[in-house]
């Protein structure tokens, strides 16, 4: 990378750093560009020579948000499907400790995705990426019969609608109880159901 | 109720119909009394007469929330545990059409949630209600011998996480599954892990 490249790459990250900040303090609405460049030190022109618009900015770091979940199932732990699934809670305290502290972003991007199809068709995809994940899984664990013959989609979105509902709980009110040892007990239970005896 | 209590409450409802759709359109934050006023045709007086800040709207319009899933929980049907919990898709199905079209404000109770401790203690209330009314069904069904001897209250977080996601799903994507077969699904899948054999 030349020195002209490396500057510009952090231009273009403390842009999407002081974004995220008053995106997350102020709300999407509240936020001008102009704001944002205050708040990153930089001129008008450096902005608009990495982004067209303020709503390019937010698109980027949803997809942000959308990589790192994905990343994070990039590598499927070896073993059985229940193995595997018995493993989610490790995935979903990465998960969880990367939402931490960025709920009111969270909020922004369900907010906008509210009114925007664009953003909503973004903020939509890791619930997607989720439920192929585990489809895929539980299928494994059924194919080698470890796994009762359940619909493999069906299981994924009740295991995903625990995961989301058991992040947001976490995310909101994370002090209420241990949502490390209720995830844990949570697919526990799950896996009891689905386990050929 | 006398002619003035009549238009009283009517005055109470213009306000709070017309700070519902403000905030569910603009947010809380851009949203002013005289906003309010002037979509609920009514004077500043009034308004004052009812209500001591807009905080104390938003407030009354979260507690309404509140106190209907409260009712929605009010009589558990008659019935053996497993046969209650089974039911519990068509309270999700009525809280769920109850939800329908307010995403908005829901997300509105969430973000001035992250902000303020008081509207964050209103806003986690149905979650306890609802924990306590599952864990409560749990231990009778494992009193009675229909359910296996777990943690209630661990399972019970289970069950209000698992509905959370559904919910949060249901409202964010309305299209992209049948919902009502999910929450069917998830039900029996749960207890099919927590029934004695």
């Amino acid at each position: 990378m030349s020195i002209q490249q490396h500057r510009s790459a952090e231009t273009r990250q403390k842009i999407e750093s002081a974004a995220l900040e008053l995106f997350s303090a102020n709300g999407y609405d509240a936020t001008g560009v102009a704001d944002i460049c205050a708040r990153a030190g930089i001129s008008k022109g450096a902005f608009y020579h990495h982004f067209p618009t303020k709503h390019d900015v937010f698109l980027s770091l949803l997809d942000h948000w959308v990589t790192s979940i994905h990343q994070s199932l990039a590598a499927p732990p070896e073993g059985s499907a229940a193995e595997v699934l018995r493993s989610m809670p490790d995935i979903m305290g990465r998960v969880l400790a990367d939402a931490r502290g960025r709920l009111p972003i969270f909020i922004e991007f369900w907010r906008q995705a509210s009114r925007n199809p664009v953003i909503w068709q973004a903020a939509m995809a890791p619930y997607h990426l989720f439920r192929n994940y585990f489809a895929a899984i539980i299928q494994r664990g059924i194919e080698d019969g470890s796994l009762r013959p359940v619909d493999p989609q069906a299981a994924a979105t009740t295991l995903v609608s625990l995961a989301v509902g058991l992040l947001l709980q976490g995310t909101l009110d994370p002090t209420r109880e241990d949502w490390a040892a209720a995830s844990q007990n949570s697919i526990d239970l799950f896996l009891h159901g689905l386990e050929a005896k």
